[in-house]
């Protein structure tokens, strides 16, 4: 189990129930576990408020922000923070939610060259520098987002999940976590049906 | 009520009850509503998220890891970040927990040459770490706390409290929630009376 | 004495005849002997020069840049500069000229939300430049500040202060110079009466 | 055309006939005509210096210098330098090259905790160095690769792909080169066999 | 002859035929051999590689982009880059195709305040971006370029040049390979005449 | 005379006698007047002050600190600084000083590959943290500079030299003062008898 954290992971049947339904529901739906609801497992009140917080802000869309564009924004910040889990993680739900099989890599590398709407590039330009720099978000910060088409619970969205991953990039950071294998290749099916068939396996 | 957000903020009484009963708690032993209550309020969910993991992190204290220390964690990396708020509100708690008048503004503009034991040097170089350059974190810095004294439930509580201030520093730049005032004078008593007795008022 | 400075410290009976006098006047009009004037005096000619071009850039006020917007620059750039001395020293002279408990703790995490006028920001944002990334100062700087109200001569003068504090700065940290406890509450008592009265005791 | 490039792209058909032969070659051996080939076309000179100074670097290997380890440098100093077209394509290489499906995107977002081994590090460590910082590289680096079993002619090799790179990268960006979409799954396949068989698809 | 170079420098009659008769050339030409063609000249390969580029890129010129300019860029960037060699060799290029013994020295400290056409300033703005933040370059860069004046093909040239001293400054840095004595004093004539006479000799 | 400042340049013949004396003491000794003794000219307060800084810290010399050790704290925090007037100016006076025709251009580009002494190379290191990061500057660094050899004096004048020079590389930035063309090719003249006889005149 120590390969999944620096800390202690607790075995699933010691965990507390509210814990052990959630992570077997998630197990159920992907098919696995996903490193992160085991490798904060031994602090559930910490557990607890994480989840929470996370839910909060990422289990909802709007017109103007979708959940995919919510995941771009954890991709893009987490690039810069260099942390694989998120970047593997989220850039896997990236592909599935927008149905797009090489935007998550695109926006990792380099978002400013990706295929995205006008509203997209300001929501990330915006998002990034509260990632990095958070000192230099100004008004006009926040009247380029509104002039973008993003309402206020919009706008406040995309700040907290910015500040959510900064949290959750540091936690995996200091923890070590990896992204499980699983990760690396879900939803590049796409992909391959266009670019693959007919090549040689190895 | 738009001093203190960019965004909505509810009155007291439009609050839901935990969030009420718990501001007016603090109001109680305080004398006054720190503005990150309010300023977090019209969201419920993510503001109960919020002072969960805030209370599990830093409501807590151990032999090697006092209630102080945790706060010199919090101005040391917000000051990192330009946090006004999180830097002038734990300032003030640095002061009443450390009976030191002087400490937080010595951290927050210059740990290096503050008056720190050698533990708290290398905790607070380390969380820098984490808090400006995540990916640096190696494991050479945990050797480093461990030889310093922390548990591994101290490492695990430095780093969170980290990223819990990542994820703090953040909203209070995104909604510009300013201290209140009186924050910025709490706790400077002792000094006043070495220093100040005798100096003409303004 | 070896904990003002890295380096020697004359006794203040062992100064030239000026050092003395200027430092007993100063002692004089505040309670105590800013640690400065004793850590730069085992070199005289060194203290005379320092001293003499403070006084000119320092001493004085215009229209559009009086001795509180002067110590507003040091204040900005020293914190930059991560100086304590500085930061502490200035910002209680800013408290005093300002007539505002607040300002200092302000500009010093982040000058950017603080209250200042429009001609303050311009200022601010301009030294701060001259201070970090000297090269990067172009004639739109100039234009900007000229469109804000200021004179040549205040032009200068807001250059001259960023400059001379790059080397007082300097010279603080390499000499370890600390700033006197009494700076820390100069200044910050309309804040007690606004904010304190009433508060417990510790 | 002007998909693949800011600037013009010949057709097939109007390359000089070495040019024309080379592409054609790669093509019948990748299944696709790699983007850079045409992208750098239009200046055939520039072109036959371009793919020379590469292959007499990266199509080699030594005792200590696989050819996954040249590739390995190219995506870690490529991903410092955010260029997609290089971490997309020379990512797969990596992939297919040490037979690993998750060692390319792991090095390119944090090559510090990923399996590598002692030897890759310190080549990873100094290449990334003289990539982002080349003033800052020194004897102790040199003496730190002969430490780990490079020869000199392995530690030139590693300095020279990095300064490549640094031409190649800044190329792409410049002309905004996009990876060919079949790069993306390239040598994803282990992977899938491993963590995808009875996932649903999409 | 370790002196030029950190790897092996070979002598001259130990070289291809074609590398030996470019260096005769070149040494007939100046009078000295730069240390460059030695510096590579133990990889033929590469040597060939990197001087078919160089020539390609800078012996050539356009209305719009002169030998002169493409040095100008090749001693900013290469001064960005703390690379002595080049900055030295085409320092002394720079005063002698633009004939002006003063120019290089300015653009190399700083190209800012340099007495340059508004061409050359937006030319080397952009050029120096590549140089130093190549995923920053948009649009907007490519459309200040061609408002200034530079064709398709000049801008290819302006990010190309650029690109090659990318490598060539990694190149030089990574075998320590100093500019010849010789180089330091090139076409600075003109300024003596103009302001040295009279001047005691030392 | 607006060439040599944004400001006003006085005429020779208005200043106060004592700058009037000092000038032309300077021009009879060197042949021309530096540009920086008439740019600072007229604010004669702060052309005393910092004269007087500047000749108590670089006219002495001693056994581990000669003069040309001075001028190269200046001529590589300077160029740190990007600042043209003393990078030009007080490279001359290393050429004259050390005696080296190379020595001044080879340090303000990359003083760590420089013909330096190993005390020298402490010097500079540390120097150079001061100027561009003052606040990690730790006792570890005045270690390091005793044991290279350097007296409390001279460890005094290291770090008030870079604290002068910070000072006045900001003010030639902020008036925009170029260094006269004279100093270019000062003391370059041992180079010309080695390298350039027999080269052809431009």
């Amino acid at each position: 189990m120590s390969e999944i954290s620096r800390f202690a992971v607790p075995a699933l049947d010691e965990l507390p129930t509210d814990l052990a339904e959630r992570i077997a529901e998630v197990a159920d739906k992907s098919g696995f576990v996903p490193n992160i609801f085991l490798a904060l497992a031994w602090r559930p009140a910490e557990w607890r408020a994480f989840f929470a917080y996370h839910d909060a802000l990422m289990d909802k869309d709007s017109t103007a922000l979708s959940k995919a564009d919510r995941e771009l924004i954890v991709v893009v910040t987490s690039a810069a923070n260099d942390c694989l889990y998120c970047v593997v993680a989220h850039g896997a739900i990236v592909r599935i939610r927008a149905r797009d099989p090489l935007l998550a890599d695109q926006v990792a590398v380099d978002w400013r060259k990706a295929p995205l709407t006008e509203a997209q590039r300001v929501m990330l330009e915006v998002a990034l520098l509260l990632a990095v720099d958070p000192v230099a978000v100004g008004n006009e910060h926040f009247a380029a987002l509104a002039a973008a088409g993003f309402s206020q619970d919009d706008i406040w969205d995309i700040g907290s999940i910015v500040a959510l991953f900064a949290l959750s990039n540091r936690l995996a950071h200091w923890a070590a976590v990896p992204p499980n294998d699983e990760f690396y290749l879900l939803g590049r099916e796409r992909a391959r049906s266009r670019a693959c068939d007919g090549l040689p396996r190895e």
